[in-house]
């Protein structure tokens, strides 16, 4: 099912006519940042958060919005009420704007987009398996448009018998194209550091994982892989997911392990209170 | 001026209502490659080149285009009539299609276009300043949309008091981001040859420079730049154009070179050639 609508630089468009002109540096120079969080009952979950890294990319970008984050709420709740979609995905993409050149910047174009969202589809019994592939990302703080390896690269995620892939940069660990990466070595809780985009789930997970485990934040390599006890990645769409296999290996058991089953329930209780709370905006 | 018309998947559009829809995985995911050539007196120059990197890049990314190149010609042929532009510069580009959820590879999308270009702009007597960085292109050897650095970077190269950026990698000198880089020594001519973008120009000013001087494709690093006695980038908009200054220290007397002015007539006279020539397309 398509949403009714999408909004283009604050204007309600009928989602079949949601276009914009070729000019864009999107569309000519892959140049824009996005930012991406789930809605449950119609209440956006942790937008303080999403709003942080979105007004952060589009600055390391040098992409001046024309909202402040009251006014770019109110266009993401003009969006969730015209639509009446409760749970979704809501995408804002902030483009390079129309060029005369294709190449100078223009003024940016600010895109709102709204999915549906099945919440009952992620279960943490069915892990998902992964291969690795030797890719740095460009930029990889910024939270950018592009996806260049990751889509390419998806014939051979398939080819691999695998669901996804997880980056390393010359045998160090990095992270998925959409998603964080974990370990867990018996009572310790392991992700990468350095050269990732540092997610939402990511911080949560983190935070929640320091009440029971020990939490390294640490260079971690594929050697670690072997050692593991379970492995799981973390994103706003999937919140916890369990990694079962890698490269065609068995992380620990090969089953989601107890670990990952009291993050992904303690993650759970964290987006049912912020549900329950009022979320305000920072100014 | 703007031309009258572009053409998407083959259709001749009026270049104000040239919109593809938001959906499109450019815009979602930067996914995308194109190529661009010059036009003089309406005839494309070296087009069986830019043909066959065009259609190599799509393989390269997994796009498959709808059209073989006799009537990727004729589509180009047609654009150029209708917007009656003799000369000028084509793109075509080719994204990643309109993707139902945003990530997965839908059917491509063709855009071309034509922007008037001025063949008198090109003055080998004033040469250009760079500045270099550290960067190395991912999948440097396809002619993807990815220019997310070299966008982002304007601001740097405007107050580094340049006209573009030099990239190299960890000290290894690798291209700017829309042309290719040679240095002059003396008798040699040289030109970094991994992880880069191999342009149309790049190979037509090495055949020429085998004539009359030694030619050297190999890492280049940049305390090579200190020894150099000219430098000079190669594309197809600007042909060849000298490099006086790199970081703010000249290089050789800061004047354009004897090799370069050789090489810049050499080339001029390849592309008249062309444009004397029948262009014959490939089957």
């Amino acid at each position: 099912m398509k949403p009714k609508y999408v909004a283009i630089n604050g204007q309600l468009i009928s989602e079949a006519e949601a276009k914009i002109h070729i000019s864009d540096l999107s569309i000519q120079r892959g140049y824009g940042i996005f930012d991406f969080l789930k809605t449950i009952n119609g209440k956006p979950i942790f937008i303080e958060d999403h709003f942080n890294r979105f007004f952060n990319s589009a600055k390391s970008l040098h992409l001046e919005l024309a909202y402040d984050r009251t006014s770019l709420l109110e266009k993401v709740n003009e969006l969730i009420q015209a639509n009446d979609i409760l749970n979704s995905g809501i995408k804002f993409t902030l483009t390079g704007g129309f060029s005369e050149d294709g190449y100078q910047m223009g003024k940016p174009n600010l895109l709102i987009t709204q999915t549906p969202f099945e919440i009952s589809k992620n279960n943490v019994d069915n892990g998902i398996k992964l291969v690795t592939y030797n890719h740095q990302r460009q930029l990889a703080t910024v939270k950018t448009i592009d996806y260049l390896q990751a889509i390419r690269l998806q014939p051979y995620i398939k080819e691999s018998g695998a669901d996804d892939v997880l980056y390393h940069y010359n045998g160090n660990l990095r992270e998925c194209p959409r998603a964080n990466f974990f370990i867990v070595k018996g009572n310790e809780v392991l992700t990468p550091q350095t050269d990732i985009l540092k997610g939402i789930t990511r911080s949560k997970v983190l935070q929640l994982a320091g009440h029971n485990f020990t939490i390294s934040e640490r260079e971690l390599t594929l050697d670690d892989l072997a050692t593991a006890t379970e492995a799981f990645i973390t994103s706003s769409t999937k919140n916890i997911l369990p990694v079962l296999a890698i490269d065609g290996k068995p992380i620990g058991n090969g089953n989601t392990g107890k670990v990952t089953y009291q993050l992904h329930n303690q993650l759970n209780e964290v987006i049912q209170l912020a549900l329950a709370g009022h979320q305000s905006v920072p100014g």
